[in-house]
């Protein structure tokens, strides 16, 4: 602690700041990537702030992303008709899950803030890392009856997800040929992130990286440090409370008070009306 | 062919119906469940109707999701920095893909029509199935410079999500707690399926089905067999054709002649209009 203060005073940055945990969920097979050059240069700044950080580089662990029969240790509950999220539970409470998966949850548990460091693949994270999302938010861990969005066993902690694109941002506009970039991120940024409880950062997106100059890239990748620096300060994105669902859906007064408005309270939850053009890109 | 017309004669179906290829990509581990039930019922229903069908029963195969070096056999182009996008293109013109990447390409060729057969896992495909689009939709293969869209590599094929999820119908509604369907479906549908060049096909989705009846079960699979029957008759959802698009973005012709219009051409391209409330579910 006392190095972590120091580190911070000589960086120039607030004397005392309040120590985080972070932890980076990092997919990407080549270390020289700008990919893992952004998953570097989040280690150095976050530690330099005097926030301890852990790297899950889920390549170099081999990460088995394939949920299944083996994530379980010993017995089933069931073993004439396997349920992989019914046996999961289970054994999340026996302590039966299989080591690969405790530990990545032992370091979620500890996280302030989850940092998914991807190259956008087929407009969602690669396969190895839907894995470690599909195996690591057990249920009873990560989500359970009535704990969900805003009152998720992972509330009070922040998540973002940070990656690249292959096509420049002017496909990914409202009139783009990939399509509005706020509707690509729904379902990551509402469906695996506030799903669990956290508070969703604005994504941080490197549109084409591999189409400009090294410069450029050196300029994203301290205006990247810059925006870690004051992480904790940031707003997150607006989601409805989940008190104001009922039945799994809106509840009829919470609708009623919207009746006025021009945009619907969430891309997701739009009422059929239009929906706020930054809602999934700004706080 | 002989077999396959006194098969659709004796089904009491049109004779002489053209015989398609129907690809099944399956991910389910466990082969009693409903998704189980549904992959069966497809491939009963399309034989009986002649068509030729063949399942990528992904949990039985180990099919490995990863990308990796190992996809491609023997040295790279660039042993030095390893870029998967390219050097999966140059190895599958050199025909040095690993065999079981290879496998699948074939299994898509033949296709004329392809269901995906899944359990929805955090508002997109299990792992296992991200996998498989990764390391299968290899560049030059299933896309490529102005190849896509519209004018993708796969156009003239059919595809189509065949889901479950564990939320109801209401929650998935435009008031929903997970957000509107329409909009968790989007990179989906665009992304995975109409970016190749596929004709997507609307959903068959059933809403938690692990808290009905085993009768309402079996009256799914019943209807779902009876649109099997019709689907290669079946009209497709609609997007933009890809020739209007100039840079990555649709044309001021375009968005001119769009000007009028209650609703965005899709919800992706959505020109910051209302969008459509049936557009990734209906044709």
């Amino acid at each position: 602690m006392a190095k972590n203060l120091i580190q911070s005073f000589e960086s120039g940055r607030v004397y005392g700041k309040q120590q985080k945990n972070v932890l980076i969920v990092y997919a990407h097979p080549e270390p020289k990537s700008f990919n893992g050059a952004l998953m570097r240069k989040a280690v150095e700044t976050l530690e330099a702030d005097g926030h301890r950080v852990e790297v899950s580089d889920l390549y170099a662990m081999h990460f088995d992303p394939v949920c299944g029969r083996t994530d379980i240790v010993g017995s089933l509950r069931d073993e004439s008709f396997f349920k992989y999220q019914m046996e999961t539970k289970s054994a999340w409470e026996n302590g039966t899950l299989s080591d690969d998966i405790k530990v990545e949850m032992e370091k979620l548990k500890r996280a302030d803030l989850v940092i998914f460091q991807f190259p956008l693949y087929w407009f969602t994270v690669p396969a190895i890392m839907k894995g470690w999302i599909d195996r690591v938010y057990v249920m009873g861990f990560a989500y359970g009856k009535g704990k969900l969005y805003s009152d998720g066993p992972l509330k009070g902690k922040r998540a973002m997800l940070s990656f690249t694109t292959g096509g420049p941002n002017i496909a990914y506009g409202d009139a783009g040929m990939n399509g509005d970039m706020n509707v690509v991120l729904w379902p990551l940024q509402n469906g695996m992130l506030r799903f669990v409880g956290f508070d969703v950062m604005a994504p941080q997106i490197h549109y084409a990286p591999a189409h400009v100059s090294d410069d450029d890239r050196k300029q994203w990748l301290d205006d990247w440090g810059k925006r870690l620096n004051n992480i904790f300060e940031e707003p997150s994105l607006k989601f409805v409370d989940f008190s104001n669902f009922t039945n799994t859906k809106l509840s009829d007064k919470y609708v009623e008070g919207e009746s006025s408005k021009k945009y619907g309270p969430t891309l997701g939850q739009n009422l059929g009306k239009l929906f706020s053009p930054t809602g999934m890109l700004k706080p």
